[in-house]
């Protein structure tokens, strides 16, 4: 299934229908069960974006009774490679919907973070009815860093908070073509969408 | 002005009332103004944390304008110097309360994070009606890093995430001090308080 206006190459779209029993636990967490002493396990580099809006690597098995907690209604795959079997299931018991734009997780120098997918991601993750939506990749550093780094830039951060945020999560690995795309990263077509600031949602 | 249940040493609190035109632009920025190019300058080390809930480092007058679009109403400050007097200036301005938890500084191997500090303070960070509520220290790493992990335990995140966390704001001066306190603080006290978890908001 596509969405309008989305290309083929660039994002897939997966709609997953609750299933008969969307209560049933997939990983063994009771919502009701306050007592639980039982943990909860964000996937790597998880944080909060802003309000509806979350940011993370991969989330594997372990992570989804963290993910089912957030009561997740949308997820943007940054990577081109299939969606696990065990994490389409996941989205499927839960009525979760899948973004994915298939950008490559190419090495400096041949790094090749496309406008265009990133213009679409960001247009998906502006749209409230995603909310709340998890936007991630493989560790969460390279793909997710720009995309969130395009939002600050729409928010209209100052590039040093961009950056510091976005050296954050990279660490060690932050790469100066990320940074760069960020910075030249065009805005002004995006300027006049609806935006949920953090500000608006109290 | 002190609140019930929190000690004279630990904790003042101020009470800021807004003034009699709270629209006055503090730092030249215009809400409504969308076409505005001023940036946005959030304070070193910001990030949300969860709803209604952001942590920083120490902010300055530079930050004043990014502080006042989250819509704050309340801020939780750990060192025990006092105020800036123009930061007391945009709080009353704004309408925000000051609640001061005095905790040093320290360097290892003298630290000595106050378990009921933090304990009193977690109490206001729970208390929605003190949110939108900004936690920071100096540099919001250590102190606010503490508090958040308090934060994380009680909302049951996993020991792993918790310091994944804690780390990704202290970098190169993460203390193991400061990670033995969060896991050795006990939250089974603080359990039963009503919790704003990010899924329960939206």
């Amino acid at each position: 299934m596509k969405l309008d206006g989305f290309g083929e190459e660039s994002c897939a779209v997966t709609e997953s229908a609750p299933t008969e029993n969307p209560a049933a636990p997939v990983d063994g967490i009771k919502a009701d069960d306050k007592d639980s002493e039982e943990v909860l396990v964000p996937p790597l580099n998880f944080a909060m974006v802003d309000n509806g809006i979350f940011r993370s690597g991969f989330p594997d098995s372990a992570n989804f009774g963290f993910l089912k907690s957030l009561g997740l209604r949308s997820i943007i795959y940054l990577c081109p490679e299939p969606y696990p079997d065990s994490n389409v299931e996941f989205l499927k018991a839960n009525g979760i919907r899948l973004f994915q734009f298939g950008i490559d997780g190419c090495k400096e120098p041949f790094v090749n973070i496309p406008e265009e997918t990133i213009r679409e991601a960001l247009t998906v993750l502006l749209d409230t009815r995603n909310h709340p939506i998890l936007i991630h990749c493989k560790r969460g550093k390279h793909r997710t860093g720009c995309l969130v780094g395009c939002l600050r830039k729409l928010q209209k951060w100052c590039l040093t908070s961009i950056f510091d945020e976005y050296q954050r999560f990279a660490a060690a690995k932050a790469r100066l073509s990320d940074q760069r795309f960020v910075e030249l990263f065009d805005v002004s077509s995006l300027k006049n969408m609806p935006m949920s600031f953090s500000c608006l949602k109290r």
